[in-house]
């Protein structure tokens, strides 16, 4: 990851936008490396990422920034600046399965993942040994019953303690309060076992066994209060037949979620997403 | 298509059924083109599909078709013979858009679908000109309102009256009547604009855009009284992103349309197709 | 297809390229439909597509182009301008097969390509009753053994009098001769029947059964003298098996063969399209 | 995996053969759990692969599978039984990169692969914490220049003392020697970071991006003395674009490696492979 920055700026969409912003960037002899907009006709609204090499910068990186805000302000935007090289401060909760947490540690090992994992958080302690194995800390969080209100609270806590830019569930099964939900608003990323919105639910893969289906999937998406319909991020899927077992289905589903999840992830890491109402724009690498 | 016979069996499961049929098939010197079979360790039932050479049977192929009837009635099982090469009968319903029926015509002409085309009824005219290009007699029936019920019982009087063993809905935009679905129970081929189960009912095209999903798709599937629910034969599905507008999405879902189609057809006109309650057992080539 | 202005640019790459040329357009009130651009870091250029709405334009549309010749030529820019909405005059070359031939009439017909079919030449007449049906003129140019240098000739007449902008191969089964690529580079477009760089030359599907490849695949290139090796626009696969016959490889790859050249020529007519040495860089939609 | 038997099979095809080996199964109580077969039109051969229950044995296994042995030298067979349920003992060779390796290792514990590993070789180090953390022994054999004869005698002797079947080069960047090829002929895998037979040789990636290609993946093959011909046994691809960098298709590249190899390993370890000269006949799961 080279040094420089990423912006990420969504507004109403105007007549020249794109040449204000360029023209910003190239004012101050910032030169662009990937510069990706879209103009959403029916919904009026204006998305783009810059990922902009700041070596060649006539002011400090803080003055860049800060500059940017006269313009920015001017087109009613959202923006949000990150600092390359950098790495995302991410919590990843888990309960009994591995499968999605193992591919998230293979792919930062690999150096495909600008995370660093502050903490392994499961409700049973399955994943603990592997958190051990990684040099991660493991928090066992007891959730069942009655211990689930308070189990949150610790997890709130934890997070918050911890600056938590990420939160990843990795096969989480536990439902989140809107609260939670609503506190950390745009940073919690799901992974659901199936091709949403089919099969919502539980047991998507006997579902989808009992309606015979040809292709099963894997959707990574935002969390947001209302039950799988948070923005979809990534999807994922794989080609199935009759004599696929509903254990079969499981493990080919196996496979589409780590696949789906890392690329999710990945592409929120690299700031290439930004969250429009019920959809996820996504510019992909 | 070689001639020889198609033979297609479903029953309870049991030991050595394989064995049992093979030998049949060997015992009159009939030569196993294709053996397909599954055992539904589930369901415990036993399908099959059997492409027999006949050409150096010892027997007239009516013998050995009856000659295996007792063998039949001792496993319980359901079966259907069909002598190759032959052309299936088939009906084509459309309303105004013809992009399905366009490729149902194509694949004919290029030998892949051992169809012959009866009759092209639609409830719209627009397809009139395609029927006569193609040599095909049209049937122009009004549905609209209290004209539905009229129409569907001339559809059903011309399907009859033809001899018509399969009825493709080719974007044919008609809620069938539950009579209708019965009587032709397993000769009814249906093309769903979505990626079944998700998006049932109108419109998936705009719902797909709203929810901003990555990928869209189409499902082709026998039709039941159970609207959408029948069992699904083919799905496609195609990557999508969040620059594709409604038009975008529907130019995108109608090349799986016409994929799956084709498919779900040849699938079904080769006998490679066994329904099961809710499932289609499907054994591709 | 809106009115407007396609811009099509490709020049070294530079500091604040994008500002300008953004720059440029909105300071004439030119609204931005599109605008895809690609910074190419190992080869140093610059690549852009600007779909650019004219409605509101403060001069006239040829003033604008006009007035872009100034910022064109410091950037040392190569550049190209097309009005919208438009037809692409195009010209299709056939031998037998018509797979290829009818995909482009079903898309042309449903709206997805842009173009105008001033003609179909054939060095044989198997198509000649489909040019009919479809009312284009059909040249059937005999070119085998001797009458090949002719043809061409005859060939290359017929497009230099209709102004061609587009030779598409589908399924031609000639080898062009170098000065007629040179004469029309950049504007033939081809099918491969095959994953390329796998399996060049003849009968790739007889290759493929015998390599027992598991997937097999078309490519779609513009033609270049160097056989087979153009500029990529398009490729797609299909999975296959140990039982698909060299005949099902066939019927398999025609349908890659159809999808593939669809899209290539949707690309080049929408402009889509740059050529880079031995590289297309597509901006597909 | 239940207890039970494959029974996998070779011969020239002939009339009957199906019931012959269907009857024998049966004739011993033995129950089909899976059956399938390949009739081979052009090379006029028969493949097949049976898992059969054994509970209900009317003989013990010993005597099932000796039995068989009259039967199989009439039909001129070659075959080969497994006992279920089994691991097979499997070495992993390696030189630096790990991304296939933690596949595999990842897979096993998935419960995907039945296999254990008896060892890990590496020509480099770079490996070695993996293993130790895996609990695999792990061996370091110098192979640079002078030492690569004495290190392929070291890892062929270390190969027969641990009675390995199955050798898999994950990544292992060392050409074999073709005595090496033929000892462990079929039990040798490799996984080729290219569409082979597209890109021979060293650095596809590299050839891939100068070549503009849209596609790009990776083939799982059995090794062969001809270097990288050997039967395909999987091979998967990955959409590309004229933005991904030469490390960026290597990244894509990394995750086609990783799931052809653990398709093609899986497909191996369960004896659903056999191998046909420079084919491999593979019935999927």
């Amino acid at each position: 990851m080279r040094p420089g920055l990423i912006l990420k700026l969504s507004s109403p969409d105007q007549s020249g936008i794109v040449a204000k912003i360029a023209s910003y960037v190239a004012s101050h002899r910032g030169n662009l490396i990937e510069f990706n907009q879209f103009s959403d006709r029916v919904g009026k609204k204006f998305f783009a990422r810059l990922e902009i090499d700041t070596s060649d910068l006539d002011v400090t990186v803080e003055d860049f920034k800060t500059g940017f805000g006269t313009l920015g302000r001017s087109l009613q935007a959202t923006w949000h600046y990150r600092t390359l090289p950098y790495k995302m401060r991410t919590a990843v909760l888990v309960t009994k399965t591995d499968h999605c947490l193992n591919e998230i540690l293979l792919r930062t090992e690999l150096g495909e993942l600008p995370i660093e994992i502050t903490s392994l958080i499961g409700n049973r302690d399955n994943c603990a040994p592997i958190a051990e194995r990684a040099g991660i800390p493991f928090h066992h969080i007891e959730m069942d019953d009655d211990l689930r209100e308070k189990g949150f609270r610790e997890i709130r806590n934890l997070l918050v303690d911890q600056n938590v830019e990420l939160i990843v569930l990795a096969r989480f099964m536990q439902i989140l309060p809107d609260s939670f939900c609503q506190e950390f608003s745009g940073k919690i990323i799901n992974i659901h076992h199936s091709f949403l919105p089919a099969f919502i639910g539980a047991n998507p893969y006997r579902q989808a066994h009992e309606r015979g289906v040809k292709l099963i999937g894997a959707t990574c998406h935002y969390v947001t209060a209302d039950l799988d319909a948070g923005p979809i991020i990534e999807q994922e899927v794989e080609r199935v037949s009759h004599f696929h077992s509903p254990a079969d289905l499981s493990r080919l589903g196996r496979h589409c979620e780590r696949i789906a999840l890392a690329k999710g992830i990945r592409y929120h890491v690299h700031d290439r997403t930004l969250i429009d109402g019920h959809r996820a724009i996504v510019f992909p690498d």
